[in-house]
């Protein structure tokens, strides 16, 4: 990691006053973020001490805010936004804290919102425009107004689509996927040798982006998987050796089914990407199971829906295949169903077993009041850093600062749940399950 | 329907003076039913005028409520209560009720609680003692602090059960199949010429027991679904041709699923047991779909379990077993999600289809304010009853009056949505869906 | 209470065809309400043989529904729509199925809403044009799109307006006051000699009307009163001798103060107005409270805004007085503060008080799942009952049947708390509070 | 700002082996917290260089968490356990973390609960044994479990009681007044030569304590006072000229109504006690209202309960005593509202205001899930903290690191809305408000 990997790109010098400095120059002043202000990336005394004693630099990301001057006259400036990938609560707070900004601070006067995902770059009809009217209510409803959609497009045409409509700056809303997407356009851009900025808002649901405290949407996500929880509790509660087994989201980074156990402190077993396990054996998973429900008559169970996926690679025996023809596997949480109900037939012990998938419903509802913020605050920066010029970027939050981290620093790696953190540990107190299922 | 068919067996005559008239005879007095207070089956003019015409008797359900006499001496009396099936919103409402009824109004000195539904009766240990402080805050939870279970247990062993420990009557809260249960038990008690009494407290998610206005819990349950189907909506929104598909509890009845996409407004397909449907050919469901899709772009979809059963009956084709060798029928959601991929994969056409079941997420929540007032009246004139020494009945509510009615008649015929009523002329306004898909 | 009191007035004989005939015609003809479709206002035995014995005709509610001919021709029609005094849960959803309706069942093409109450009618620019569009989100919010106003307007200036406009039917949502300018309305229109139909949707939170089950927007103000008691119930809990003091709405009808004592279980005193009680005397509340906080250290209070009004009469000394020079009478809930905080201090125990006031948090919020759907149907019969040309009524649901109901009949009387129903019995066993505090 | 003003006290030297290594000593060993483990107190980059530069030490708060030593035999320990001040939720969140924590992690036997707040300590009979079954299932509700009480105790009384019980660890859950209390105590512990630990776990509704991210409860407060707004904000539209006036949480510091105002994007105006204004005059609050009136018909206005004390000091003009005959100052909200009827009132304009408090609604509710997750870990990392034996310090959370900070340090200054930051700005873009209305 060094100092210079996190420098941020412009697209020129930002000469232009900022109009945030009528109005109320004193206020406003002491608001501004100078050239330099910036934040440690790793603000432990030990790190510093030891990056002091070997002569290099400390690693620092730039801090976001409004600065004393503009790359982009907002008045003639098209700002471009869109949202891709997955759903996630909040993209409509964001899309509004974006347009409210860009419009009332600055005087922006052309916003337009593509439809669909990057699709809506290359579908000459793919656009609206965004104004506060449009915007005004949309931040009581899940979803996204713009619609997304998965996939890449190709890079030139996306370009071509930003050039014929003259955006300026283009804001993507996405994941890891997008980001790439957006970084190959940033690419382009400047070989092409254009002056259109790249703002990246890192949306992802499983909080699997590095350099984000915590991605939007994710707690009210949580919230919503902490009721399929006490609900699963409640059904393996309300049965003879019930056992209420409930699938999370979380591909690659187990935070939703870690931090939700923890808030309902009712799971018995909680199984995430990150810590492997086994279903057999003595110290595997369904014995553990077993004594749990030998002693105390129930169980609860949360499974990440990336847990335990090498388990499931030789299981698509061929037989079943889907329209395409391809092998469908079985998904880890109807797997473990399956398992579990075999695992005691085969030893002629009743069990009632209750599957709750949540599914969508965790992603598709409004944010809550304390992402609401936080979106607002995303949507806000983002202007900010897209009208001085800053490009091949996103918005993060990193110790509480929101600061700019290069696009390319932050889809290098993932965040995961670090097994020596304080969150596992917890999981591991709130369940009472064995360090170790193999 | 016979006047007769709706009479009320009781134990014996009830001679005992209620303690209910201590304290404020006055206001105690007033709230007294009298015997002989009924109300009619049908109120409707022409039904009446019909009946009266032909000289027949008005069939007529006895109205619930204190008696100025009782069949048991409340202080001597050990009640037994137990929950049956499924879990439902409102349960533990139900036993708070019923606990703090009879202690605090009759002074009822001795309530068994049975565990695991009809299991706990010839489990020796299968009964817990119930006061005001064991169930002083249970009903701000889900489920049963009684837990449940499906299945019938030997009628014999049950009372066998029921004489070892006294228990002078026994409230059965459960729905169809554990009214035969308690059916088959007044049996065997009238044959061994004893005198314990029934009650049942009628139980179904799905709203599909007769001479209930409502059953308890299903208004929350509704509210829950109405959640998921939000949900769907955004996501159909969110994608290009987006589908949005929600499956539901309603295994014979669609109410759920009728009165969810009423309150929502958002489903544009509401499909149910009550009305058969096709899948395939220009008036099936999967054309209809296509043209919703062509012409806005997105679908959101609502199948109850119980719908196009017959479209399921040929579908195992041998190839899945389960744990036990049973060919596994595939579910009516995940059916439906298979052939509408299909559908359009033969077309080449791209569909987003996103499919959501909250399964037991909308049944072991705690109960709403309208059901917690629901289930304090159905505990509370369940004791009335009880005390009397009604039997082989069950505390309904009809037209808004809480009634007693014969458990024979109850599980006669099942309730299921009119498709001539304003519920399913409601739905199919607001989905704008063709009247039939046949 | 004669049968020929619920006559229902027409604007003249209905002629035309429905359209709901076309389409599904078998369907349709199920769902048809015909001339004579009537239910019993009383449905007890005891009644009925009663009226039957005295040679007299049962008194009749007309049933509410759709009917084969119609007074108006839908796509010539213009229908006028406002809502009256203060905010329900529910307005919008009344509004969006009332346009809904007219629209998309009977082809209506011309919907106009009057802004602020009656105020609309009379001022030329008071109106604006309702479509589906307009209306298809509006029930996701709270209070109404139209918004409403308090007061009365000059009869004659509200009918010139509607003339001018052009008029045929105006549907009118409001409460008791509003009724009576429905009727002034509708005898002014006869006057005139002119067909425009009056047509009335009963809304009162505190479920005050008469011939209503239960008023829309009910419930969900219910369920908003649970959460103010439950914090309450804590807050009594949470200090030495805790008393945690709610005022719910309830001017004449204490509905809300008693379904949510007995939702909630938490209350141990519920004042309403129909039970007249007295603070001083060893029979009065304040020593009832101080025997509550001697034996159990804590007490939650609920207490009905129009409770006690007969104590705070001679309460206003004269020496607070509003800008406008008034008197300013206290209200019942901080009087009761002041009081209890006297009665304490006096005897030099200490006691914390906390009171809380939820007022219109109960009222602005969107409606709940179940209140959504019966103002779906609420909505939906109003357009029937409309466009039939009847007039000076309203829809009302009696016993679970939506029926019609004229204003004379619904404001001749108010529906209060009977003290010998059910509910009333809930809250004393609720409470543990003394039936009689005088 | 010292670095040595951060050093944490000690009983005495940690000499015992943890327990939390035995089980999964890998694990456990890469989950501890070293000796000299600390995060820079400011971690920008301007103040690391300007400290360089200047040859000073970097300020540094220790990092929480297990160590390898502990200073007490958890075993052999008695922990005690207060909550004082007002309600907050998370209160029970954080009860049940502690005592979960204590007993399974490491073996604590001993854990006594003291009943309403300090008094406890001094109250023979004022505690109760907090055991796994006594807290398992006390998180899902709102308040205390050991309830709180307010004001002082006798600081030598307080620690005999301590001493008499044996208690070795006093964690101490409260607000700046009670972290006085604690730290008096802790005085008296060292002057009497004993080694009894007081550990704090701030707690404060309004965030208003520094070295706190955010205090558990706030974002739980927050989201209710959005509900709140949110009503007003329907009021505001639903009557000619309304104007909602929502008065918040917030003595001091004014983050509920800022994050509140941030999160529903309604307000038009919100007041906090860092901001001064005048109500009279062209530049004043009432002018800048009815500016917004004239322009759009309706006001939404949040005002945090602190803001404008310098215009309630005047205000109590001798006329209303309280029982104990103080002078009782008006509220800011209710004053705001006479002003503003005064106002509109003398000019012959008719307004609607809707004045909602809602009080104790907002903190008297569980936590919800984030505040639920927080609560565990704060509790969690309290009893590292104690049984190392740390002493007059507290648990913070700073830049996202959990930390132990000196009692000291934390009541030194109050955590306010810097008129500057990122959240006033967005309050002032959301509102549109004039930035000074002075």
């Amino acid at each position: 990691m060094n100092a210079a990997d996190f420098a941020i790109r412009t697209l020129g010098p930002a000469t232009l006053p900022s109009p945030l400095l009528r109005g109320d120059p004193e206020a406003s002043e002491h608001v501004m973020v100078e050239e330099g202000d910036a934040v440690l990336v790793d603000d432990s005394l030990r790190e510093v001490r030891a990056l002091l004693a070997a002569g290099r630099e400390l690693p620092c990301l730039e801090r976001a805010g409004p600065r004393h001057k503009l790359f982009f006259r907002p008045e003639r400036v098209t700002l471009g936004v869109v949202t891709c990938g997955g759903l996630c609560p909040g993209l409509n707070n964001v899309l509004r804290s974006l347009v409210m900004t860009a419009v009332h601070h600055y005087g922006v006067r052309r916003i337009l919102g593509f439809r669909y995902g990057y699709r809506g770059l290359v579908d000459p009809d793919g656009h609206v425009e965004l104004t506060p009217q449009v915007v005004a209510e949309i931040h009581a409803q899940g979803g996204s107004i713009l619609a997304s959609s998965r996939g890449r497009q190709d890079t030139g045409q996306m370009l071509d689509g930003l050039q014929r409509l003259g955006v300026d700056v283009l804001f993507v809303i996405g994941g890891d996927g997008s980001m790439h997407g957006a970084l190959d356009l940033a690419t382009e851009i400047a070989r092409r040798g254009l002056a259109i900025g790249v703002v990246g808002i890192p949306k992802t649901i499983d909080n699997d982006l590095c350099f984000m405290d915590q991605t939007f949407g994710f707690q009210t996500a949580m919230a919503k998987a902490v009721e399929a929880i006490d609900c699963a509790h409640r059904e393996a509660q309300g049965a003879p050796n019930g056992i209420g087994l409930v699938k999370l989201m979380g591909r690659h980074s187990g935070f939703i089914a870690c931090q939700a156990t923890v808030a309902s402190g009712r799971p018995n077993f909680t199984l995430v990407p990150e810590q492997p396990f086994r279903l057999e054996g003595a110290g595997g998973f369904l014995a553990a199971l077993q004594r749990r429900l030998a002693s105390r008559g129930s169980a609860c169970v949360v499974v990440a829906e990336g847990a335990g996926q090498d388990l499931l690679s030789g299981n698509g025996n061929g037989t079943e295949r889907d329209a395409s023809g391809n092998v469908r596997l079985k998904d880890i949480g109807t797997y473990l169903a399956e398992k579990i109900h075999a695992h005691f037939a085969a030893q002629d012990i009743e069990i009632n077993l209750k599957y709750i998938d949540p599914s969508y419903i965790i992603r598709s509802v409004p944010a809550n009041a304390a992402d609401a913020v936080f979106c607002s605050a995303l949507g806000m920066h983002a202007v900010h850093a897209g009208l001085c010029g800053k490009t091949e970027m996103l918005v993060g939050v990193w110790h509480r600062h929101l600061v700019h981290v290069p696009i390319r620093q932050v889809i290098a790696s993932r965040n995961v749940v670090d097994l020596g953190s304080t969150l596992w540990r917890s999981v591991l107190g709130a369940t009472g399950q064995p360090p170790r299922m193999t």
